[in-house]
């Protein structure tokens, strides 16, 4: 099978134009098919809050009520989206920006209202596999916002690294899957104070392991359980790097 | 050839939830291959209002500095565009949301500063024909913001009356296309005081004479243009008619 690498890229990395623009001109040098998912939830707090609509977060989730909701279709599905495949048109990608309505290619259920009511927040359902396979041999790049939707004409708000390992797991029929995260850090760290503390290598004994020691935690775990989780469903690699760093050579790599 | 429907639907139609909803039903009901050109320039108003942008329209035509542009690719390209094609898969039709960016399929140029500098503007130069017909073949209906790309990695804003046009005439080669622009009221109108004094039918002989005679006027003027030269170029029939009337049975035909 052909080899498929879908990144992941959040943060400030996405939001500011100089990183932005070294970012994608490293993504559009990346050899073979690939997938590009993206957040943009800074740049959706700062809208709101010029809007007057405060953000509030739940565990790294972002309580979406129809004034948000509309707040974070902009920016996912407009600003940072069609910024990002401009961007990689001029870079000779042929980017397609997307939501989960796009093509009914991610369904989602609202969330249940219990325990916490997130709103108008989707877990991701079915993700139309077999049509991005279609696109990807075309030699089309789709960029993926963070959006989803449940067929009955409601966008949804849903979780960017979970749009990536659900796209990943999707995937794997059709091609050998590499799955990277990119974030502000080098990796998953033994510290969190030492930049330099990258672990090299992790499987499912030593990250609970960590995680009952205290030196994974936070917004780490849920990422690393959506890595395991991808490795579980035969995503053939997971990598936690640097956005500066995509050449698959550094970070941390999930067995 | 088989039939093309493409609609061009702007105003207060597309930004109201009942409107829009009745609107896409309809639209749904058409039979055939169709594509849908939306506007949204109320809500860009509106949002760049709560931002405190000022909006700036020459002979109706926004200008367009970075922070205008920012709102119309978070109204056009998110909100609006989104919107729609969530509803379209609602109603069962598998809607595809484009920029001009998305694919490259709608390259503009940015407008020459002299006259008047509109800014962040751009003259469609080149639609990619081949690409919407591959598209629209599989049933896939193509949802096209009023956005374009100069593919050196800028976004241009672009009237969605030239959008629909455009991709009116790159799509004769391929199908028999009718292209309908729908607004508020009925039609032309003989007298723009009497909603039932629509100009049934309308040549560009009759159509410079109404021009000179000033029963013509406005925006209503571009709008003929836009159609004529679609007409030129090879598209079957133009119609201009109200949002709740896309049977095509009523409105003005330019012939």
């Amino acid at each position: 099978m052909e080899k498929l690498t879908i990144i992941k890229v959040g943060g400030k990395i996405v939001e500011e134009n100089d990183s932005l623009h070294s970012f994608l001109h490293d993504f559009s040098s990346i050899e073979g098919y690939k997938v590009l998912v993206h957040g943009g939830g800074r740049s959706a707090t700062a809208l709101a809050s010029k809007l007057g609509i405060e953000s509030i977060m739940i565990n790294g989730r972002r309580i979406t009520d129809s004034e948000t909701l509309k707040v974070v279709i902009m920016v996912y599905g407009g600003l940072v989206n069609k910024t990002i495949v401009a961007q990689l048109q001029s870079l000779g990608i042929n980017a397609l920006g997307l939501t989960g309505a796009d093509l009914n290619c991610m369904l989602s259920e609202k969330r249940p209202v219990e325990p916490i009511d997130y709103g108008f927040v989707g877990d991701v359902k079915a993700v139309n596999g077999t049509m991005f396979a279609e696109l990807i041999v075309k030699k089309i790049v789709p960029v993926l916002a963070p959006l989803t939707h449940d067929k009955k004409g409601n966008l949804l708000n849903t979780n960017a690294d979970t749009i990536a390992s659900e796209t990943a797991k999707a995937l794997t029929p059709f091609f050998d899957v590499t799955l990277m995260y990119c974030f502000e850090k080098k990796g998953v760290l033994f510290n969190e104070n030492d930049d330099q503390s990258v672990i090299p290598e992790i499987n499912h004994t030593q990250f609970k392991q960590y995680v009952s020691q205290g030196i994974i935690q936070g917004g780490m775990i849920p990422k690393l359980e959506n890595a395991f989780d991808a490795i579980a469903s035969g995503v053939k690699q997971v990598i936690i790097t640097k956005a500066d760093a995509i050449d698959g050579q550094s970070g941390t790599r999930i067995i």
